[in-house]
């Protein structure tokens, strides 16, 4: 007898200084999540895997260029742009993901191609190893160099968020989660984020986290595996969220998460001034920007 | 005032299937072994930080031909060496860690480097980029393709033990761990393993952990973090060991640990057939091979 619990979606669109950030383009991402978060909670109405939920959510992500993952990627200190992602399966406990792969379209769907298949058992790739599995797979190949980025690069412009993210619960309790970055922004060239790690991404069978924020800090607190950990000693989201965020606060670390545990409970915390998130539960839809 | 603590050092050389390893060459590693064991608790017991034993210690399991780390590397399926390590500095909780990287004599002292002086902020590089900061440091190059390793890689050698580490309490009580591999062995090129991730090597002021074995089960599993997680909660290291032993037989992952607290308990546990490893403490030095 399998019994049917409510579905439930938590968005992230990054976490950063709400100083550098304006009020315009605050509403404009406002938007941009809510329309993501309906279309992909219907998805999960209509039964949709919870993995999928999470992969299509981060893919809608990447291909908004007002965030910084796909399309919206900021460019490395050489002036390439280098993307990560990551994929989790939490009821099958398996993790996959990209690591500064160049030219892909989206490094969600290689992650996920990553899972379903992984050349030789490896479901890591770096570099010029991922976008070769990338390419004999057929996925999509888009320049990532926009006009735009090309001029925030010439500004040495920051100012914008890093980092998207998801975590769902589907129907039959499964839980996923999947985190995507464009990196911090002219860093030092090959920089590894925490993105493609269990500190930014992890999922379990009672547990979902994507973190955002300085990369270097969230591999620090290995802020997702962590705060999994916590949730399977018996401690709940909110309160494992609201530890380590007074951790971080005392040293003075900067990120943020979203966390979701398979009775549909999720809380979302920032030690940052901001953190974008939007939320859908069979009660509710709420969009923080 | 400040209390003097024993200082305590646990190191590994891997964990695999014994099957494919002669007993001749297991006695030559556990010789190996206890000469690194001796001459790093010495130094502890000098004064060392154990920041700098566990570098010393990998940084010497990595000059050591026998290991699969460094020196020892095996040759992914396109011939080339690519190795990663990760250092962390438990009383400051911070990682640091190289990927993927080409041609330098000691990833850990990459790594070091990466940890005392990230440039631009960044504590993770991979590939091109992390060399090109080894050099940017003066740190030594030298060619792992030695004629054993080219031999290894035309008979599709396996047999070799994969990953090296090392854990260290320090008189004043501090941890730290580090890790270094030579990767899988004519793995998909540019295959990102466990090693340079909190999932494989992981400290903070209770806990380290070094893990070994098959890397994406290791990231599944979260190994390091989570142990460390464990124990921030009150889960001494050898019970948390236990539990993750038990989750892990039953998802027949395979990996292996060496787990340290700031009390000077440690555990070493496997999934595998074996695990080589080594401890000293006040009281006495033990080598399982």
């Amino acid at each position: 007898m399998s019994k049917s619990v409510a579905p439930v979606l938590v968005i992230h669109g990054g976490a950063g200084s709400s100083r550098t950030i304006d009020r315009r383009r605050l509403i404009a991402r406002e938007q941009a999540l809510k329309g993501i978060l309906d279309a992909v909670y219907r998805a999960l109405q209509r039964g949709s895997s919870a993995l999928k939920a999470v992969a299509l959510a981060v893919e809608m992500l990447e291909d908004d260029p007002q965030f910084n993952a796909g399309r919206g990627s900021k460019l490395q200190a050489d002036g390439k742009i280098r993307m990560s992602a990551a994929l989790m399966d939490g009821s099958r406990r398996r993790f996959a993901g990209a690591v500064n792969v160049e030219g892909v379209r989206n490094p969600i769907r290689l992650s996920e191609r990553l899972l379903r298949n992984p050349p030789d058992g490896s479901r890591v790739l770096a570099g010029p190893g991922a976008a070769r599995f990338a390419r004999s797979q057929q996925l999509r190949f888009r320049s990532p160099y926009t006009d735009e980025r090309k001029r925030e690069f010439r500004r040495a412009g920051k100012g914008k968020f890093g980092t998207v993210g998801a975590v769902a619960l589907d129907s039959k309790g499964r839980l996923a989660a999947a985190t995507s970055t464009g990196g911090r922004g002219l860093e030092y060239p090959h920089r590894v984020s925490d993105t493609p790690t269990v500190a930014a991404n992890y999922a379990n069978s009672s547990c979902a986290v994507s973190a955002t924020g300085v990369g270097e800090e969230i591999v620090d607190f290995a802020v997702a595996s962590h705060l999994c950990s916590l949730r399977e000693t018996g401690i709940g989201v909110a309160r494992a969220s609201r530890m380590l965020k007074q951790q971080a606060d005392k040293s003075r670390a900067r990120f943020g998460w979203i966390a979701l545990d398979a009775d549909g409970n999720f809380y979302v915390a920032t030690t940052t001034a901001h953190i974008i998130w939007a939320a859908a539960t069979a009660a509710k839809l709420e969009v923080h920007a």
